[in-house]
């Protein structure tokens, strides 16, 4: 099949706006980053906040990846549902509800969760008495991103002590997402907490590091043991600004058809906001990169309408024309779908569903 | 119940975060925008965009609404599927997939289409052959958003003509959505358009209008006879800051926790922009209403984080509270939810599904 009948073929099937996945590119991505973490030296422990489904995770750990990593419980919960039996949980879990639900996928799966405050860790041990074992716990430190995690050193020791003196919890180690410019600042730190706990006659097992941006850092961090990297599964107008992919990386398309042409100067896609999300990638021009016209720009969202600005572009699609998108930021196209069409090169395969898609909680 | 006892209620049952709309004050917008419609002489044809939900498109019909509106055939099957019989796609509808389903709505359901172009008008016939049916067809205008939309009076009249001469298809009239400051140009392009067709010996039994904030203008356009507003169902932070809501006025509100305060003047709140999305609003200064902490500012956002600046802020949040969050743009946060948590006051009556979301096409 051409690229042109694939894309008569997704939109006689499916119609569109149509999310589809080239499974022979996401091989591709899966091999290059796990012969990466080999070659490093560090466990791959892919994050499936990206591509939420099973299936994908299984192509990444029948290449050699070592556990998940997981964003919320419900992710955790379809990851376990399907076999998987190694998660950490990169996010702090409070409150009964969460509790117990950690607490029941301990009794059935190693589970490690993050923390970064004696609030958090308080909760836990509920959970580890619901699982009926210990639950590992490392503790996540914040190097310069200022999101979650403690912001010294000082912090991360004695919450450290905290986990291992609470019934139930083991200090596992220590989590990092550093800045992809704050490596050195990262090290500093971490060598730090290590000499704390090790005084404390602590050992952290795990070394986690993260961000497929931070790929480019692999092995920059001493001691790392494992990275967490979830986007290059299918990358994205933000990996390829980064200079992590090129076009034929990124494994997401989004099928769209040109519904409107009012004026010559511009024309309106099926594909809004509700579909590509508002998400700018952190100040990319323009919602999209359109494979057929590059000199054309996603200018700006309706919820259902994508506005494009074809003043630049020479070749302008005409209404009725199927064109592919490469998404600023995939992980939140992805999150927006039920199921994906799933497809070699181009032919079509099957659908597959984005199985903890929903599961906001 | 009390709010706070309504919060842990909430936070026990569902986790957060959880999407939570008050009935009473659906009611109340219900009521309201159709005694603004009835005391205007439009009538109501509310889009179902914001809801997507047949529950509360019941809640319209039963307080007078005559049809409804939708932006894409999923949706329209989804209320056709739940009993709604008359139903205006405000959108341009193009390829053999779509124009497939379109005929089988119509031999269930009196359809009515927007156009904008002969591309689009000569694919319909063939959906009123499936459907067994005339299919109705309302030419789409542009009078200023630069959206879908003829530009010019005489595209419009030839549109209409074009539409009166395929066999299958009814011009029934012009659809509208003037941008808010246009409403003397819209109502010019009207009246000529008008003129138009009736020299062609055509009538136009609807003129269509659109927009919640248009609510504002109701009975500014001479001859208009119904009107379609989505986003008043629930409100927002955008209906706020056009003066067309107050918070009393915002059903919808996003639960959630805070999960970390790493530093005196921030925290973490456990929604990000897989539950709120980066839809600013069109330049809202932060990504949501906190109605517990007005100067906490959601500053920005990771996937499932949002960062909180409390510099601002004299009474901080503390990790583990509940807060309530007015999104920016309702209609994007309810699009990212398989179902909402209904509760009337502070009492919980239910979960209800967001029977149309997911349905891309």
């Amino acid at each position: 099949m051409t690229v042109a009948a694939l894309k008569a073929e997704i939109a006689r099937r499916f119609g569109t706006p149509a999310v589809v996945v080239d499974l022979d590119v996401v091989e591709r991505n899966v091999a290059r980053i796990q012969a990466m973490c080999d070659a490093a030296g560090v466990a791959n422990r892919p994050h499936v906040k990206t591509h939420k489904s099973p299936a994908v995770a299984a192509m990444q750990r029948a290449a050699g990846a070592r556990g998940l990593t997981c964003q919320k419980i419900g992710e955790a919960e379809v990851m376990a549902d399907a076999g998987f039996d190694d998660i950490l949980i990169t996010y702090n879990i409070l409150g009964e509800q969460k509790l117990g639900r950690l607490g029941a996928l301990l009794s059935r799966a190693k589970m490690t969760v993050a923390a970064d405050s004696p609030t958090v860790v308080a909760g836990l041990p509920e959970a580890a008495r619901i699982g009926g074992r210990d639950l590992d716990v490392v503790v996540e430190c914040d190097t310069g991103r200022k999101r979650a995690g403690v912001e010294t050193v000082a912090e991360a020791v004695a919450l450290a002590k905290d986990i291992a003196s609470r019934p139930g919890l083991s200090f596992a180690g220590f989590m990092l997402y550093p800045p992809e410019d704050r490596m050195a600042e990262t090290q500093r730190f971490l060598d730090e907490a290590l000499a704390g706990v090790r005084e404390a006659g602590l050992d952290a097992r795990i070394i986690s590091t993260g961000g497929t941006p931070n790929l480019a850092n692999l092995g920059a961090i001493k001691g790392a043991t494992e990275h967490r990297a979830g986007t290059y599964i299918y990358n994205d107008r933000m990996m390829m600004r980064a200079g992590l992919a090129t076009e034929a990386d990124c494994a997401l398309t989004v099928y769209a058809t040109v519904v409107s042409r009012a004026a010559p100067d511009r024309g309106i896609l099926d594909s809004g906001s509700k579909t590509l999300t508002s998400d700018t990638g952190g100040g990319l021009d323009g919602h999209g990169l359109i494979l057929e016209h590059p000199q054309a720009k996603i200018a700006r969202f309706a919820e259902e309408h994508g506005f494009l600005d074809l003043s630049a572009c020479n070749d302008r699609p005409q209404i009725g024309d199927v064109v592919r998108i490469v998404p600023n930021h995939v992980c939140v196209v992805v999150n927006m779908v039920d199921s994906f069409v799933a497809v070699r090169g181009d032919e079509i395969v099957g659908e597959w569903p984005v199985a903890a898609r929903g599961r906001l909680t």
